[in-house]
């Protein structure tokens, strides 16, 4: 059985649930969506997702969107043998608990992290230039953010306990991004928040999708 | 076992997770935090929720916090029987849809609804008046994501299907609060939101949750 993924290697909502396939060991197709006719906006991509948004995944006849929900679904469903039980289902603590995190990534930490991703990479692409005050507010709240990473770091390994999860991986994408900016201090000036991001972000499977990521902007902005 | 669950009445957040207890039947004490004198911001609450926010719940020597996390936590473990499986976890479809439409409260719904509560019935608190180009903005937000609603539940009863969900459930406490402002014209303007409203905020244990937070506001604001 092979998925079908709708979206495009460099957009983070793609790069989220590739980089849960690729942790389950899950064969995938990726089927690109063309952001410049618009191809998000129109049938058949608005039936797959009433918002116009990708990603959105088919399993047979099922099709799902919001990248959160299909990450969480592929983790509640398809847990092979050898790859991480990604959101620790049969522990009913350490479950809790990594739920707790996937939404202060949902809750706080995106918030703060996707305008400033918007302003540096994606307005300029529209011929705007970045609103610095939309920036310096969110690196402040970001800021803050991660201080309590830092504080949560430096007793556990990960954002949940001492094992890898869904809420580390969730991060990945935006986090990739910033790292190419001047606000990359904002992770390296953090000891502990600095060891988690060099951590995940050398998983081979991760490392793979940040690497398509990385490709396609190259190849976009050429 | 009496859950303790640290919030405010008034609060959204508090008020969807004392939704869940009620529909799953559990019993729980409500420990008021007190905003006024900022014991959210100050220890032991900071110990619960190291972003200083409510709601956060105790079972046992275990602690959550994150609103959609705790429902979660509550539905996925203490599924007693009479209640309902608000998360469709035995079904592998369902519950990847019922997770879709978490996802669209939290990322769709919520980002537009919450900035127009708080210039309303937050900002006037701390004597600023309502920012009305914040209002707006939103509000035309909002009008196109309930348009998806709209033809969304012209195919089915609920968010997710013929059923019930935590989907449904996470929208009470800002619908609630909206429908108390001049712009409930967004729901009742939109026939099959209107009735999908009218039944979820009928439930008698959603009910309960609206009465106390009208209760809460009512005496707060003499």
């Amino acid at each position: 059985m092979v998925f079908k993924l709708y979206g495009s290697p460099m957009s983070t909502c793609t790069a989220r649930v590739k980089a849960v396939l690729e942790e389950l060991n899950l064969k995938y197709e990726l089927i690109p969506i063309n952001f410049g006719t618009g191809e998000h906006k129109q049938p058949p991509h608005i039936h797959r997702n009433p918002f116009g948004q990708v990603p959105a995944l088919e399993d047979g006849d099922l099709t799902l969107f919001e990248s959160r929900a299909i990450t969480r679904y592929l983790a509640n469903n398809y847990h092979s043998s050898g790859a991480p039980d990604l959101l620790k289902k049969n522990d009913r603590k350490a479950g809790g608990v990594v739920n707790v995190w996937i939404e202060v990534e949902s809750q706080q930490f995106n918030p703060a992290i996707s305008p400033i991703f918007y302003q540096i990479f994606v307005a300029p692409r529209f011929g705007a230039a970045p609103d610095q005050n939309i920036i310096k507010d969110n690196v402040d709240k970001l800021a803050k953010i991660l201080d309590v990473y830092e504080a949560r770091l430096s007793k556990c390994k990960y954002l949940a306990g001492d094992f890898f999860s869904l809420a580390d991986l969730h991060h990945i994408p935006y986090t990739y991004y910033l790292m190419a900016t001047p606000h990359a201090s904002l992770i390296n000036s953090r000891p502990h928040v600095k060891a988690w991001w060099e951590d995940i972000s050398s998983r081979t499977d991760c490392k793979k999708v940040t690497d398509d990521m990385q490709a396609a902007a190259a190849s976009a902005s050429k």
